[in-house]
């Protein structure tokens, strides 16, 4: 019997999205993502954890003290899933509601990250994947701090992308109902910056701060 | 040899939260959650989706028609995480860089809800849950839909939260960096509703719209 492709979308498959464009935006405006896999006795474990995408390979943040983390980069198999809301879809009925999401899947074996200069790339895309503009702004890792610190490589092979967009959907004979229908955009924004108490004076917020704004 | 406690936090044990009030309310807060389990061949499989939280039981949105959610129904072990971002930490240097973030854990085997009252009860905390005051306008589901949705329901009895909270901590050597340290504060806001292109005219959009505001 052939191995059942996990990739394939079974419900709603209208909004499978097969472009490798979609799947690389998603994992770009999701700020984490959430890294499930099974324990030796074959029970689900999940955690949530910061990303990058660098091309087609997701990098994951982890630690070597975790547990978790040394199952992961031993090669378990894992399931990454990264979800992004972009706007609450208002229907005049409650079984109609809805969101418009953007969701990727992605399955593998990681691999750990020891390339030095992969290393240092990969540091570098989390802390931008995370704020952009901060990435030139912080110190760069020193050579201790891979001592503590576990990055973990996963291809793009395996992926799957969902969407839902548009508008709510209801029946026809429910659209003359006295109930406001539509969509409600989301977005995450930033707030006032507050300085760390131990803050040197005379050093100002700088401006890439202010320019958060996900998705 | 005792079942190992998978609700106990080994990385960053202080940052663990046993108060059942900070596993509520991180549940409440997260506008999604993600769903893992492991398949028939023990690999792990994960999907996101929306939750509502009553007392201490946590009711999952899923489908009929899914091949996921019929494999949860039949008492899967299944995993769910729902995480928050709060704010950005950013310290002085990479490595230091961290979210203040909460995150819910909880395992266990749901149960499908088939009580008519209970149904009932689900479907409205589940669009309260994901906007407030919107129960009391969208029309309830009618006995058809239940063919549709499946509700299920997990109690909170296996669960864990982690939070962290407060400034980024830098070595005390790296306190004089000409880098600005602090927290981003992050809140996911509403913009403007846009009206179902099939919308009776005459219907305002509901003040409710406005006030969703996360967390």
């Amino acid at each position: 019997m052939p191995r059942p492709d996990r990739t394939t979308v079974h419900r709603h498959p209208e909004r499978a999205d097969a472009d490798p464009a979609v799947l690389r935006r998603i994992l770009d405006d999701a700020l984490t993502c959430t890294v499930a896999w099974a324990d030796a006795e074959g029970r689900p474990r999940a955690l949530p954890t910061i990303h990058a995408r660098i091309d087609d390979t997701l990098y994951l943040h982890g630690s070597r003290a975790a547990r978790a983390w040394k199952t992961a980069a031993a090669g378990t198999e894992l399931c990454v899933v990264a979800t992004v809301v972009d706007e609450l879809v208002l229907a005049r009925t409650s079984p109609n509601h809805s969101m418009n999401y953007r969701s990727a899947v992605v399955y593998g074996r990681a691999r750990e990250v020891t390339d030095r200069d992969e290393l240092y790339a990969v540091a570098r895309a989390i802390t931008r994947h995370v704020l952009p503009g901060r990435e030139d702004d912080a110190i760069e890792p020193g050579e201790d701090d891979w001592r503590e610190t576990l990055l973990l490589a996963m291809p793009l092979d395996e992926a799957s992308a969902k969407v839902r967009t548009g508008p709510p959907v209801d029946d026809p004979d429910e659209l003359a109902l006295d109930v406001w229908a539509g969509t409600l955009p989301l977005r995450t924004v930033a707030g006032t910056p507050q300085p760390s108490p131990d803050l040197r004076p005379g050093i100002e917020p700088p401006s890439y701060l202010g320019e958060f704004r996900r998705p």
